[in-house]
Order: C-alpha cells, then structure tokens, then sequence
C-alpha cells in the first residue's frame, strides 16, 4: 500500500536526479520515505537517491517496489504549478499509480520491476580528499571544459590546498582552481582522476546551482558527489568511475 | 471603401483565432465590423469570428470582401508593439490592403477571394449541455490528453453534476473533473462525444487562459465554444465534429 | 607584449561587431587600444574597428598583431556574467592568449596573422548624404523589409527631406520613410542605392538599438555606417558595397 501528497516541485526535482542517468527505476516505497537507486547501462555512472516521509504533506507505505517510466511521471509533474501538490495512490490490484493534480487524475501503468536494470551497490571507497563545493562551480567548470574537450579531470592540490578542474584539447585548454577561500570546505589528500564530461554534464543538470555539494575524491578512482534535495529532507549521491588515462 | 486603424494587439488576437485552422480566408468589411467564417480543409474544425466597428480606434467599410493571407499578415502586425496602432486602407483599383505601422508602410496583395475555399454555414444545433469554464481549464485538459492519446472525449455526468474530459491511451488514461464549484457555469443535458485531439490544441492556442469559454455538447455531436475577444468588442465560435466511437 | 583587464560586456560588443562578417580577424594590439579591420570573402562587407585602451580596467600593449578564432573568443567571453572582468595575457613564445574569468583559466591557441585574410583598406568616398538614425529603426526597417524581399534600398529624398528604405517583392513592397522629426540628424544629397539584404541583417545583428547610427549614403554608391560601442570609448564603421539596380 502506498499513498502520499507531495509537493510538485519536490517531485520533480527527485526525478530529475534519475533521468539524468536512466530511463526507467525501482522506487523502494519504504514505511520512513521513497529510495531509488540505479545505474546507467554502460555502469559508469550511478545515483542513489533518499527521499524522508518528511519530505511529504502526508506519506503511507509498507516497504512496496514499483517500476516505473521516469520521462512519463515527469511530463504529468510538469502538468502541476511549482506550489500545486500531486496525490499518488498506488492500485495494488491493477499495478497502476493513480495521480491526481487538483481536478486532474493520470492513471500511470507501472513496469514491472523484475523486467529493470539491476540496482547497483554504491561501493564504500576510502577516498581520502574531500572538497565542500557550491553547485554553480561544478557547473562554471562542466561548461567551460565542454569548449575544448570530452574529458575532464578532477583534482587537489595537497601543496597549493586547492581544488583543480582540468581539459585539454587538440589546441586549446582549460583550467579552473579554487583555493580554501573559494570553497565550502576541503580536506587536502592525494587526488586526480580523469572523468567523461558527457556523464559529468548529465548529473551537473541536477545539481541545483546553490547546492553545497560535497565530492569524495581519489586518485584514479571514482568521485562521489553528495548533496541535498528537499530542503534537506532528501539526499542524491552520485557516483561517476573514472576513465583509464590515456598520457 | 475600407479604412481602418485598430491597435496591434487586437489584430492579432482577431488574426490568430483564424489562423489556428486555415491558411486563408475572406473577410467582410461590413459597415458595423469585421465578419470571418472559415472551416479547415477537413470539414472537421470551423470558426466564425465578429469584430464590432467599436473594437476599432476608426473603422469605415462599405460591405466589401477580401481574401487575405493570414500568416503573411500576421508577421505584419507582429512589426508592432503591443500598444502600436496599425492602420489599414484598402486601395479597390489595384486590390492591395496598405499597412502602416508608424512610418512603415507595407503594401499587401490580396488574394481572390473566389479562390478561397467556400465560407461554411455553421448549423444550428439543438445542444442540450452548457458549461462555462475558464480557459486555463481548457488548456489543462488539452495537455494531459496529449500525453496519453489522439483522441479526447468530453461529457457531462448528469448525477454528479459534473462535465468531465477523458483521454485513454493504451496503458495510461487522462480524467479531468470539474463540478459546479470549479465552473463559471453549468446546465447538465445529455453529453459525451469524441475528438480529434489535434484540432481542438489548434483551437486551444486560440483561447486566451483567462477567457470564459462557453462550450456546448450534446451525445455524438459537435461541441462549439464561444469566447469574446478585443476586451468584449468581438466574438469567436469555434465548431468541432465529433469522431465517431471506436469502442 | 600584451595584457589587458576589460568587462565581459565590452569583450563581446567587441567581438560581436566583427564575427557578423568573418570568422577569424587579425587585432593590431597597439599602445592606444586594440584596431581591427576585415572584409567578408566576398569583399562586399567590411568593418573598421577601434576599441581605446580607456575601455580597458587595464592595458599594456606594444603593437604587436595576433590572429583569433572569434566565434571561440566569443564562446569564453560568454562564460563570464555582464559585469565580470576578463583578464587577457598573451604569451608570446607559446603564441597563446592565455584568458583569466575569476578561477578560471583559458588557454586559447592563436591563429598565424598571416593565414587570415589581408586587411582591406576602407576608401575614403565623398557620400553626400548624412542620415543620423538610431538603432532601433534600422532593425525595424530590416526586419520588415525581410518579408518580402532579399534587397533593400537605402536613399535620401531631397524634397521631401525624409531618410527611406524601400523593399520591393514578387507581391508585396514594404516603405520606411523617416522625417526631419524622426531622425536625430539629417544632411539632404542625392542618395539612392540597392544593398543585399543579408549583409544588412548581419551588420544590424552588431549595432545595439540605443546606438546613434551615422550613415553615409550615395547614388549607386557604398554606405556606410558609424556608431560608438563600449560607452564611446570604442568606434565601429561597417561599409557595405552596392548592389547593381536590376531595373
């Protein structure tokens, strides 16, 4: 059983944390609030993601999985004004999400979850350098590594105690550093890893610009990037593995 | 003899509320305003447009007819700013409309209006249920309808009292709902009839979200919906066939 | 040697008014300010640039000539917000700008000056007729001269005393006619010349709409168009050569 209220824009930015890396999820409809955890096909990139009953006007559930097609839930939350809250009630026997937004209720099939992509385990990495960053620096250094390259790669300085973003190009590079006076927080440890900016660029379309996102980094491992939904009530980590470096 | 100036912002409105179903159209210069009727190519979707001499800042005619296209007429009146008054006079020797927008002056050639497509009759039609509602409703209706289906039905339910909008799709389905409390105004009667989705979201970029739009139905018969325009000064009828049940 | 501070917003009017008409130029980094002069490649076009060092924050420049991608110069300027400073250094062994934006650093690879296209020396011509017209008009003009024709003629009325643009096509015409009252300043001559239409477009891409446009204008002759850029402390003429009158 499973039925809640939740506000639209909450809604919305919980799957967006998602779609930007799969299509389709499980969502874990557990008594204390939603979770969702995926990978994209190529196992590169991974998000789990914790949404607190609190999160919600009102929330129900008894620990229920459902699949479900992301791209469709967020055309019916974009049917919603930001403040306007959508009702979602789960019909166990038909397997359908009954969501209704004022006077307007979409009946959504759900997917069966058995036919979805495995849920990935998020490894426990000791990543020994941490960087406390706001979000509109990831994104500032995503868009300016995109002009010259398809690679971009993460970094800290342990003598200088900065935070590096390096692309190189064919001809052109770039270079973004960010001391202790830039950032939220750090703590130096030995750290390089070269990324995909393709993958880079999907999850920065879900970090809100003034999030404080803290990245866990190591050298030629992944990075993990944690930050907060929901005011707080909900949190997204994104894992992203590293690419073999090529010089 | 026809001689007018109207400000930008109505002659688009008036443009627009023709242009969402034909390409072309003739149009009345009577002595107390403006007269269009077009229907579309299909003889699905028809309008039938009036534009009172008081919606004008200066209106003169005689009872002419011209043929005009609407789109190159449109891109013309969009030359104006909102509150720009385009003035208009007809040259009858050489059958050219001239435009003049501040000191801009476009000169247009109309079109035979025996080569336009024969003006429709819009029938009489004993339609038993009327409801007004807000145009913003309309326009909710269209968009969840098309996230789920071609086809749209609207009804009304005589014992809830209600007039509702319904799209299935072959795994999700649309309801909207709207009782008394949500409407400007209801007369229940008898009422459920399919459409082509696609000719009423034409009609729909037609209706401003803040008109009163009376819309009357009957069983497996067209709907018609009236709305005024030019701050009351005009009126738009749009008529759209129904399609025939397929279930 | 070369280093200079300037705002975000000066940098891109800057290159703006060039990459309308080429792709890459040469800039004459001199001790007054920077000089750039191009021609399209089909010598129809051509633009004469003057940006002073006191549009600067800071310049330091001994007349030195480099060769840039403009549309890549413009995608880096475009990464800092309106009121930013960009910091531009050139390191003259490497033959590379190096371009500082806050923390973030762009290394951008320059082009040989002598791989780029000879300058082209804008004639002196003795163009009778003066028209001071602000910006905004000649977009208007433009624009509406674009429905319906790919020419556009420019003239002055000696009579009439009024500046005009005439667009002539299959069916349509369009006529822009600006008086004594309209205009910020006007010398009568005989002037009456028919220009490409596409040129016009580009060049009006670059002139802002608050800009006081100073045109030159002749019989079958070249016009040319002067306006300031970067609160005066920068200067762009465009010259555009005639089109020869068909009929």
């Amino acid at each position: 059983m499973f039925k809640a209220i939740v506000s639209a824009d909450t809604l919305r930015t919980t799957l967006d944390s998602v779609s930007v890396l799969v299509d389709e999820c499980k969502i874990h409809l557990n008594e204390d609030g939603l979770a969702i955890r995926a990978v994209d096909p190529a196992n590169v990139g991974m998000v789990d993601l914790e949404l607190s009953a609190d999160a919600f006007e009102s929330y129900e559930a008894d620990g229920g999985l459902i699949g479900v097609n992301l791209s469709r839930l967020e055309d019916i939350a974009g049917m919603a004004d930001a403040g306007q809250l959508v009702h979602l009630e789960l019909d166990e026997e038909t397997r359908k999400l009954h969501i209704r937004i004022d006077g307007l209720e979409y009946t959504l099939a759900l997917i069966d979850p058995d036919s979805i992509r495995q849920e990935p385990d998020l490894p426990d990495l000791d990543l020994s350098a941490h960087v406390v960053v706001e979000g509109a620096d990831i994104h500032r250094a995503v868009k300016a590594a995109d002009m010259v390259s398809d690679h971009i790669a993460l970094g800290v300085d342990e003598t200088e105690e900065t935070f590096y973003v390096d692309a190189e190009g064919d001809t052109d590079d770039v270079h973004l550093e960010l001391g202790r006076e830039d950032l939220i927080d750090l703590e130096v440890g030995p750290a390089h890893s070269l990324f995909s900016l393709d993958y880079l660029k999907d999850m920065n379309k879900a970090i809100p610009k003034d999030a404080e996102v803290r990245m866990e980094l190591g050298e030629e491992f992944p990075v993990k990037m944690h930050f907060d939904i929901a005011e707080g009530q909900g949190t997204v980590t994104f894992m992203l593995a590293p690419r073999i470096q090529s010089d």
